[in-house]
């Protein structure tokens, strides 16, 4: 198995990564150790030998003492510099052919280079001040404003800080969730970010999986089904807003019916999981809303997708009172820190805040605009080599057939699962580099299916029978 | 009240923030709203107001929309880069006088500025590699096999991530003792940090706090008298290797000797907080060994602390085998991922293997020794002042009483907790900063207590009667 979206696991190609990082760097390259159960077999490609699944130690650069007399004959310095500079060469690389993960690779911080030489911690809440100064709590709050202004939360309404990613923004509003409705379950779509699931594990909670349609969204008839299993416990839902593998927006406006009509009015919570869609979507024609004027609990999304960031990180929004609630217990908070991580990283609240005072609200709506312009055209010209795909509505998440050689896969990075891969449209990916893109996989895939009338084979059960190319579905 | 070690909780002095980040900035400094049970009252310092506790929008930098012809004037960028020449300048001022917080605050990183151009994320686990190319896994094994070996793991034995910061260690530690046990009691030190006390919370275990001796150390005693009011359940036992206030070292060997001899043989999980001196405690000639040669479960440290780090970052070590069975637990991590967090800093372990492998085992053997010996002139100082101060063993943690003033706490960005304040000894604080300190220190407090002839508070109860030099236990 080449990976997963869900953590994009992958095996390991040993002798194409020593192409990228030559063998005369001091790069340790060990056989990998398989270790635990998901541990697959060895298998020869062109006789290089692949392991699959889990290695230990398939590639590391060691950490090596320094010699006492490094200092005086720099060797150590030039070797550290001439490793860091061909690790930078990869990374300009695997940079420029990436299309599988929803990372929005085109920004420029020059100007925060500045800032590089602080130790920058926004310990604990971003409203509360704390005695360590060197934070960035005051840019932190500004785009904190920003993202309430988005969803409609008045200032002295809501609460929400700057995370680590979108895994910790929903681990935060399942939490808070729970500590709304002690007793409540928790329901998901089975489509769901698997830190979901996650969270459901770690809090000892009662998770009920939700099926979902062809499209990936959430089915309403199952949840209404499930619900009505339980109508004596509270519902703490996760509504996805943009799922990870097919870009599928649960029906918001739909489940918060069901909900009220089954008998939960005030006996529920919803957290909304935009890690990418949440920013998109207010600048989709005719999208429905995501707003905190609905009955919602908490929005996360993540700052290093739509907007770009060298590192992971994300917006956590939720509403004060519930915040207030959650810290009236002391002994849980022991210092009134509502976050999940005490210390936090300051960089990524400067990073986000200078991407939206650049490009703001008309910036952003541009760059969605072209995205699913853009997300259209792969589409299309997918569909055209007849190459089986499929495109929600509001999304640029391009899915397709699993290209059959992982080679490929890995090559453009992309994201796959069971029988289909994809393609996050984002605004670093253009028109030109998605012909390359097409160019290269109609060409490949002429060669691994040489012998076949109709290549294409049968992805019904992924994407519908009435997108899929295979010469069953065709006729 | 002004703060608490935990994490920094403090004041605003609104008027003291204008100061270093003058007016004409457009800046927005709201009236704070104050909210939830915490708000305190607001009281008057020499005719300034000053909002004490839970503040909303104290001060933020607003994210405001471009004109349309910013491009054009330039005004945008212009308004932006005066922003940020201030707030460098604030840093480069804050950096210069912190003594409170254990941060390394003395790296130079500029090799690595080339790498802030790329989003590095890496996904889920660091053993796993993912169709995600654009990581830095080869170097985070490069460090984590360094920790691994400082703590006596073989290669083929261990597994570890490198976390966001020392909360998410502990969280991981525990979650592995409660999967590893889930029936399990877990123990904590009262002076453990509040992270520990979050995860019960969250994970929903029985937690019994244990009392702790005047030094900050768990009071085995206790322990042991609470372990076998609890004979039926198995015990996960945190122990802290420097506690948050007070740098005190937990008795590892004696805790172990009271679990085996208590009948918990095989059925304890012992996870070790060594946030800070985790990597300090191996170069302390005499120190007790944190070791996996003990029956020892995982280690966390910090990245940020003693190592240096532009943001938060930690270390989190433990036994392979423990993560083989929490794996196998396929539901729980859908993506075999046994991290608490999916998406994951990729440039945190670009600065920890650059420090390491300039420093090396002997650079922070020095750096350690350094510390001791500065945080030994500090204690010594500060007593020579009649000022109530202690050091526990093995520790650069000084613990003293708390300065009358909030402005002065502030100033230097002291940790306090109740009577008492501490500076952390770290390498950027040179004997320099701490006589400029001290100097400072006697001087303001000579007009703090101008009346008295022996001004010191009694912290007694904080520090031990024996160290105390007010006037009742001076007799």
């Amino acid at each position: 198995m080449v990976g997963s979206v869900g953590n994009g696991c992958s095996v390991v190609l040993e002798e194409k990564r020593a192409e990228l990082l030559p063998e005369e760097l001091d790069h340790h390259q060990h056989e990998g150790v398989a270790n635990g159960k998901l541990v697959a077999n060895g298998v020869t490609n062109g006789g290089k030998k692949m392991v699959l699944g889990r290695n230990m130690h398939t590639m590391c650069f060691a950490v090596k003492e320094p010699e006492s007399d490094d200092e005086f004959t720099g060797e150590r310095e030039a070797f550290m510099a001439s490793v860091l500079a061909k690790y930078r060469k990869t990374l300009v690389e695997r940079t420029n052919h990436h299309l599988g993960y929803p990372y929005n690779m085109d920004f420029d911080y020059e100007a925060l280079s500045q800032l590089q030489y602080f130790c920058i911690n926004n310990l604990g809440d971003p409203f509360i001040e704390s005695n360590y100064g060197v934070h960035s709590r005051q840019f932190e709050v500004g785009v904190l404003d920003w993202f309430a202004r988005l969803w409609e939360l008045e200032k002295h309404e809501y609460w929400g800080y700057i995370t680590n990613c979108g895994t910790e923004g929903n681990l935060h509003g399942i939490l808070v969730g729970r500590e709304t409705f002690p007793e409540g379950i928790l329901y998901a779509s089975t489509e769901s970010h698997y830190s979901v699931f996650k969270a459901a594990r770690m809090y000892r909670m009662q998770c009920v999986k939700v099926d979902t349609l062809i499209s990936g969204e959430i089915d309403c008839r199952d949840f209404q089904a499930k619900l009505l299993q339980n109508k004596d416990k509270p519902a703490i839902l996760n509504v996805n807003i943009g799922t990870t593998v097919k870009g599928a927006v649960d029906d918001l406006d739909l489940l918060i019916q069901i909900l009220e009509e089954s008998g939960f009015k005030d006996r529920f919570y919803i957290h909304c999981d935009g890690a990418l869609f949440g920013l998109m979507m207010p600048f989709v024609k005719r999208a429905p809303k995501v707003t905190f004027k609905k009955p919602i609990g908490s929005v996360s999304v993540s700052g290093h997708k739509f907007v770009g960031c060298p590192m992971p990180c994300g917006v956590q929004i939720t509403r004060l009172s519930h915040i207030n609630a959650f810290s009236s217990n002391v002994e849980y908070l022991a210092s009134r820190d509502a976050t999940i991580m005490g210390s936090r990283n300051g960089h990524a609240p400067l990073f986000l805040w200078y991407t939206l005072n650049t490009k703001g609200y008309r910036g952003f709506q541009k760059q969605v605009q072209k995205c699913l312009r853009n997300a259209h055209y792969l589409k299309d010209r997918l569909i055209a080599a007849g190459i089986s795909a499929m495109l929600n509505q509001l999304s640029s998440t391009v899915v397709f057939e699993r290209p059959k050689d992982d080679e490929f896969v890995r090559r453009w990075q992309l994201a796959c699962e069971g029988n289909i891969a994809h393609v996050v449209v984002m605004p670093s990916v253009s028109i030109e580099k998605l012909d390359e893109f097409v160019d290269e996989l109609v060409e490949k895939r002429s060669n691994w299916y040489h012998e076949l009338m109709n290549p294409s084979p049968c992805i019904a059960a992924d994407i519908g029978q009435d997108k899929c190319l295979c010469a069953l579905h065709m006729k």
